[in-house]
């Protein structure tokens, strides 16, 4: 039964509803929950507080601070309930995405993941009223044992005002002992994050918390609404196939050892089909010093390929939580959960020199990438951890196929209309079409190695005739040729006619 | 005499005249050199490449890597003499500019300046063939005293074939001791860098250097070429008074220490009247971890206010060098000169919580950062250490004047016509008009916040009419509201009649 989760027996007449506990949230308040990608988030609360206000009517709103992007019982009841005022850092729920583009919904800021616990310590945000954070079990003294996934859980819980608890007996007791809880002091008294390995711990399995902090606890067996696995579509195997090819090249070069550096993968087809190109291929004796653990990192360990796989959450299929589930002892021998704040910090990252893969929307002829808005004004998820990587990586990977919309949209632009990584900070582009490395290249250079390596031949004498006459129209003036009347004309002509085409 | 500088004897025989050293440097050369603004960079041998090349007509084509900008004995002789192929990390010589705006011209990458030594040990340019060093000394086991900057020496000594020592006997031999050396190990093997505190040291006072290497010593006392003194004007100490006003209710808040927390800014006319700013307030006990130390910096030394004062280069005017030539035993005391993968890194940026201010060409009305392009497409000179600093800080700050080209141009546009700094980066903007505290807010709240309190009154009423429109066009789709069509019309507008304002 749960009683045995709650060890601390002092703290079992905190048990009650989740309507109980809902009913302590009132208008106004800063909350911090658990959960990235949709694991380790709370969900009868915020169930329990969506189904209220929407019988009663009762006018509350509330900023809504997570991990990264959460599960439907918590972005989407809350945003269909339309109690969300302010959403940080990441999500990808329709419902929120819509809410978040809407002028009078919800006021969204997208961050570097590895900024917002500290901006949170730094006061930025005001106080954190309630941490809500899920549990598969509280230890003696009170502290929290987290499940699928640690995000900002350690931070929320350390400032939070108050903190409701929903132990979840879905989540096996085994979770206990794969995370790795450590929280930076604060400037000026911070110290060095002692990792100089992906795989080392430094921290706690538990998330420190003062039993009196504890106002409620909730029980619950609702699952992780985990998401089906992205599709392996030939694009992104081509993707992966030209990108291992470029790994093995550095290899060769003598720029990377023979076991690569600690990879960096996000979510979605292609890092999937990077992954299992790894799998298939010839390297051994990898490290995963990234975010999210995949469907295909566990592969990548059942077949020993990953000697380590430190990140911030599971985000398995649900055949993956399944087979994750099934194994949990086995897996807790590579598997590091940590504080996105330490899975993604920088100084790590550069420490550790990842190598990062992250997936753009469209790439300029100049190297700068767009993550996150269509158009320049669409939101679609958010930055989430590609720029605390990207910027700090050994080498640093992104991909994207070269057409979207079937074709009437070309991923590689003149100009990107929203930047998200900037020049400075992209090493290498790959497409299904190939590969554009940047390093010792001018501007001027990186134009025709993107347009003749990744774009897509539709697309190719488009960009080469803007290229050209951008340079012969501006003369000794363009360290970065542009024509500003038709840099974002590719854009409005989508816009206008549905393609980037011209008829 | 100059031979006591040289304390190994058996170097003595390789004095030779700048002639013969820049004989050695053949077509298609990397070439690394000390220099960090116009401060301890090599004169003597980058003089005689050039008139050796101009008399000759020598077809000769070299990669100049550099620690930032230099004077113009380097980056403007080999400038005019055409024998600059590719130029990195950073410049600001007129000759250089217009040669690397020039399609037919130079090919110039603009780096992090904390990405260049690193990058360089990773062998992403190719192998270093010369470095080329100013020093003031050699010791008894040949390693090199640095003089007035330290920039990427170190690194460039590590990895190239050959070493050129520039012994500059107009630099006295009381700089002696202020350099700290260090050069982190690569990946897998890298370590934290042991920096808790800014006034700390965790290197050698000289860079280590194989005496073998030494191909060549010349012996000159050509001075470092500095720079007169950014004039203060009221613009400048409009926006000096607004982020000091600033900083201190951060204090009141209680989100900063009494004595803030460790400082960088950049070259110019503002961080000048900022640092007068902080001399006449009554702040004390600061810290400044920063790159240039400009003599700004010395008046807060010599007034007790700067317990530290760590940088990678000196940056005086004529006057400037003078009173701290004549008083460098006491400076020692306080000035700290490391590589910049040390001063700019971000590990230590973020672990210290630096508190940044950078100046900005123009900032759009969402809160991105140009700080290198005019009009999108002419470089001006680079980003510098601004993204080092700005990204890892505990509180960045872009402070520019709201107008430009005596009013012609407003620096708060509606959207950048080259970004440098994205939304996820920039906190707060300072204009002699007022202050933006961009955090907590999203882009929508940004606009506002950036238009009422940073715009110049002549562009307020347009910048709202962009605004509003863009938000009534897009209704439920525009996180970011703008319309592409005119996005970058006010930069056009200037293009083609000389002035952002609609006449
Ligand atoms: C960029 C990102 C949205 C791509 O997602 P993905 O699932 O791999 O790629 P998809 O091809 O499915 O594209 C997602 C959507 O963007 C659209 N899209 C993709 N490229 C586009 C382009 N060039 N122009 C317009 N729309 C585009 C797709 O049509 C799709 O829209 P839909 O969902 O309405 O059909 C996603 O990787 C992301 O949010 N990245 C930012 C966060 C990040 O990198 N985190 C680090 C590791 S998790
Ligand atoms: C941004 C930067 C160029 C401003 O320099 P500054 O001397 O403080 O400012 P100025 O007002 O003198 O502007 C410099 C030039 O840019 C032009 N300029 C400034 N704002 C402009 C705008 N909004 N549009 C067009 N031109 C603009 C000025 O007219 C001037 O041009 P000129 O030299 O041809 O007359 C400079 O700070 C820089 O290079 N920064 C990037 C590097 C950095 O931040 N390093 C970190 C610390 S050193």
């Amino acid at each position: 039964m749960y009683q045995e989760r709650i060890r601390n027996k002092k703290l079992l007449d905190k048990i009650m509803s989740a309507e109980q506990a809902a009913a302590m949230i009132k208008d106004g308040m800063n909350i911090g929950t658990s959960g990235f990608t949709p694991s380790g988030y709370p969900k009868a609360v915020p169930l329990a507080l969506a189904k209220r206000v929407q019988e009663t009517g009762e006018k509350l709103k509330i900023n809504l601070l997570t991990g990264a992007s959460v599960g439907d019982e918590l972005d989407g009841a809350l945003a269909r309930a339309g109690v969300v005022h302010k959403r940080l850092p990441y999500q990808t729920s329709n419902e929120m995405r819509k809410a978040l583009n809407d002028p009078n919904g919800v006021q969204y800021q997208d961050q570097h993941l590895s900024h917002t616990p500290q901006q949170v310590r730094y006061g930025y945000f005001g106080d954190i009223d309630f941490a809500i954070v899920e549990a598969c079990a509280i230890t003696e003294d009170g502290h929290i044992v987290p499940t699928t996934s640690l995000g900002n859980s350690p931070t929320f819980v350390k400032v939070a005002k108050k903190v409701i608890v929903e132990l979840n007996t879905s989540q096996p007791l085994e979770l206990e002992g794969m995370h790795d809880v450590y929280i930076p002091h604060d400037p000026p008294n911070r110290e060095p994050i002692p990792i100089t390995k992906a795989g080392q711990r430094i921290g706690t399995p538990y998330i420190e918390c003062n039993p009196e902090k504890i106002a409620a606890i909730v029980v619950t067996d609702i699952p992780d609404n985990v998401r089906p696995l992205a599709p392996l579509d030939d694009e992104s195997r081509a993707m992966a196939k030209n990108l291992i090819g470029f790994l093995k090249k550095e290899v060769e070069a003598g720029r990377l050892p023979q076991n690569l550096l600690p990879l960096q993968s996000g979510v979605g087809s292609v890092a999937n089909a990077v992954l299992a190109g790894l799998l298939e291929s010839d390297f051994t004796d990898l490290e995963f010093y990234s975010e999210v653990i995949q469907d295909s990192a566990l592969d990548l360990i059942d077949a020993g390929k990953f000697k380590v796989c430190s990140g911030t959450s599971l985000t398995p299929s649900a055949e993956g939580l399944k087979r994750f589930y099934a194994n949990i002892e086995n897996y807790k021998k590579t598997i590091i959960l940590r504080p996105q704040e330490i899975s993604n910090n920088p100084e790590v990252a550069r420490r550790l020199g990842v190598i990062s893969m992250n997936t753009a929307i469209e790439v300029d002829i100049y190297g700068h990438v767009n993550s996150t808005h269509i158009m320049g004004t669409r939101m679609m998820n958010g930055i989430g951890g590609s720029g605390d990587f990207t910027r700090n990586a050994y080498l640093s990977i992104f991909t994207t196929a070269s057409t979207a919309k079937n074709g009437e949209i070309s991923s590689i632009v003149p100009m990107c209309s929203h930047i998200d990584h900037t020049e400075h900070d992209v090493n290498v582009i790959v497409t299904e079409i190939g590969v554009a490395d940047l390093r010792n290249k001018s501007p001027r250079e990186r134009a025709l190695e993107i347009i003749n390596n990744c774009a897509h031949p539709d697309f190719r004498p488009m960009l080469l005739d803007y290229y050209e006459r951008a340079l012969k129209t501006l003369g000794k003036q363009a360290h970065t040729p542009h024509l500003l009347k038709e840099a974002l004309s590719w854009h409005q002509r989508f816009i206008e006619t549905g393609s980037m085409k011209i008829k």
